[in-house]
């Protein structure tokens, strides 16, 4: 069974919101069985629209749909819809009931478009949106089913979950995918491709590896698809058994779960605590630690301390460090790192000091120059980066590497 | 001139990755005045890409195509590239030089794989990709062009920046096109649609009027598309002054820019400083603002305290308080934000403190609870917020709404 999904809106198509809908959908119809056969972005215009969903409905048998529910004049995707089924509308009671009560909670006058949320096309079957005005809708034509939803990320999320995913799977006999992925760090892919070729080379037509670099990481990750999940598990086990045989050395997590995640999880394993000072990366490594579940049973804090007096004051530098060496060095690095290891009473503390640009770059420390130190115990390990222009990617690549620094210190551990 | 944008990559069909490339070209070919028809996410496959190919030549003048141009087995475009235009292969040796080098910097064995990645199509002209092994290609058939590059964001966006726009602006007599943003807060898209909607009538044909709602904030957009840029603007002008003198009161800002970047704006005009006490939200709100290039001259620094302890070592709350009103209390959060602001030195301070989620709820106190405190110089403001059960949602909306919060208190400033 094929799903294929269309985002609709002029806001993605010049580039001012990132779709990021359509992977979290994808992920979630592929836990299902559901192969997307292709994600598609189409403009606000009606002819655009009439042609995408026919274009989809040639390829796939489910087309999911989102945005242009609004209640604005920009969104047109209803009556667009309306149009293609050659239908005209109904109300919706329970829609309309919706409606009234969030306007009533958040006591807002219902206005007249308001109202008009809950008109519906005549062959719809609604899918009540719980977390807004805009109703679910899922249609059958031509023996496709095509379901249209709000763009808004949460309502979209909950109506994926709590209606499109369970109807799918009653309508429709899933076959089963299987993904394997291990995350890997501190090695390039042309490598890796070549330290398990005859793996890849053996592998049969229905598992496919790829390999996925992003800054200073390759995930590598098997895909098997087929009727039994169990003998696709199976199978998967058998090579990626292989294939972590073979570089096992350079493997962070056997799971597809994020660097920090894998940190997160080493840590608490070996009860371990962790907090972070950071400078030029600006709490962008606390927020990549915090923003996972249960993360304060290792993450006891971090500071972000921008100025030198803070420096001082937070962390304890001492200030001639920072006159003799400046911000951004070694002696001051390490001595914040210190400093959060003992301020905060951590196991371990990581600290970032670093010019992530665009200003503030001399000819000894150009923009990209960022220091990393870890403190433990018994030693402080600190490495000098050298990376690039652009202010985004110094902040990420310093978070990354500091995390694969501090990994590989508590992978050391007994 | 219509340009169409193609992502290839299976990681993108599974939902594994989200493509941040296509906002990103989009936005620049806006720029320089290319509209973008469609944007398509397509598999590594052989003949789905062969028909996105075709599709796209149908319906635009350029096609640009991310992603498939690694080393390793699973990156097919170039190959089927060469088939779509019927060609056989070339070795390009500045490309060949660039990948020597990069190889020999990192100290890494040159493979096979890798001087294969200075193959091309014999009609290619290439585009040298300074910042990795595989080429950027640039071809023109059949009245098209279509240019490919690799999905890597900085390769991919140095490419487009020095190759790409370049290019097609000596290739192409370009029209204009020219986008107005404001950012209002606080106000729902469907009122600020009534308030409006005699200016949204009387809007010309060229000129489209877009309502983008996200999180407490709606941007209205007006997008003019047009021979000549200065009438553009003129007449974008005339509408934006008429929206602004109707509902300006919510507008927050008149340039198309986050809402964290116009408090930083604002506060920096009223020469004011900021610090931040995180609880919940774990550095994002401190993130959210240090993405900013010159941000250092406004934050001063911050503070992540997830545990009560570092809330009474780094920001003063009493032992008293958190035992009898709890982390998540107004009581907390206004000692963290006076803390902040008096150990910090700065004129503002920022104080979250919540239950963001999964665990971590009480009756009292369920997930999604979030105290804000704002301390300033002569009072502390407090609101208590109540979000829903995501995390990530809750962790977004916490910094969003504090933001919203001061930045009312520092636009009543005289």
């Amino acid at each position: 069974m094929l799903a294929e999904i269309i985002t609709i809106g002029d806001e993605i198509l010049i580039g001012q919101v990132v779709d990021t809908n359509s992977a979290w959908m994808a992920s979630k119809l592929n836990d299902a069985g559901i192969r997307v056969k292709q994600i598609t972005s189409v403009s606000d215009e009606r002819t655009h629209i009439l042609e995408a969903l026919a274009a989809g409905c040639e390829r796939a048998d489910v087309l999911l749909i989102t945005g242009g529910l609004g209640p604005t004049k920009d969104d047109i995707t209803k009556k667009t819809l309306a149009e293609y089924f050659g239908v005209g509308f109904k109300s919706d009671e329970a829609t309309l009931e919706q409606v009234r009560k969030i306007f009533a909670r958040n006591n807002r006058p219902l206005l007249e478009v308001n109202i008009r949320q809950a008109d519906v096309p005549e062959n719809c079957t609604v899918l009540l949106n719980k977390n807004g005005t805009a109703p679910g809708m899922w249609f059958e034509y031509n023996g496709k089913i095509i379901i249209s939803m709000p763009g808004v990320p949460f309502e979209m999320m909950y109506l994926v979950e709590e209606e499109v995913i369970p109807r799918l799977k009653v309508r429709f006999e899933l076959s089963s995918i299987v993904h394997h992925t291990m995350l890997t760090a501190g090695v390039g892919e042309s490598f890796l491709a070549e330290e398990i070729a005859d793996i890849e080379d053996s592998l049969p037509a229905h598992i496919k590896l790829a390999y996925l670099p992003k800054l200073g990481q390759v995930r590598l990750r098997l895909s098997g698809y087929g009727e039994s999940r169990d003998e696709l598990t199976r199978e998967i086990g058998v090579f990626s058994t292989r294939i972590r045989e073979r570089v096992g050395d350079f493997v962070v997590t056997d799971e597809d779960k994020p660097l920090e995640k894998a940190l997160l999880d080493l840590m608490e394993s070996k009860r371990l605590t962790l907090s972070v000072a950071e400078s030029c990366t600006g709490g962008y490594l606390s927020h990549l630690i915090t923003q996972h579940p249960g993360c304060s049973s290792v993450f006891v804090g971090g500071t972000v301390t921008y100025s030198n007096q803070l420096k001082q004051s937070v962390l304890g530098v001492l200030p001639e460090t920072l006159a003799e060496k400046g911000a951004v060095s070694q002696e001051t690095v390490t001595e914040m790192a210190e400093g959060a290891r003992k301020n905060f009473g951590s196991d371990f503390a990581v600290a970032i000091s670093g010019v992530a640009g665009p200003d503030g770059g001399t000819p000894q420390k150009p923009v990209g120059t960022v220091w990393v130190a870890v403190a433990g115990k018994n030693e402080t390990v600190t490495k000098l980066f050298k990376f690039g222009n652009r202010r985004a990617q110094n902040i990420e690549r310093a978070a990354v590497n500091a995390i694969i620094l501090l990994l590989a210190r508590v992978k050391g551990l007994a």
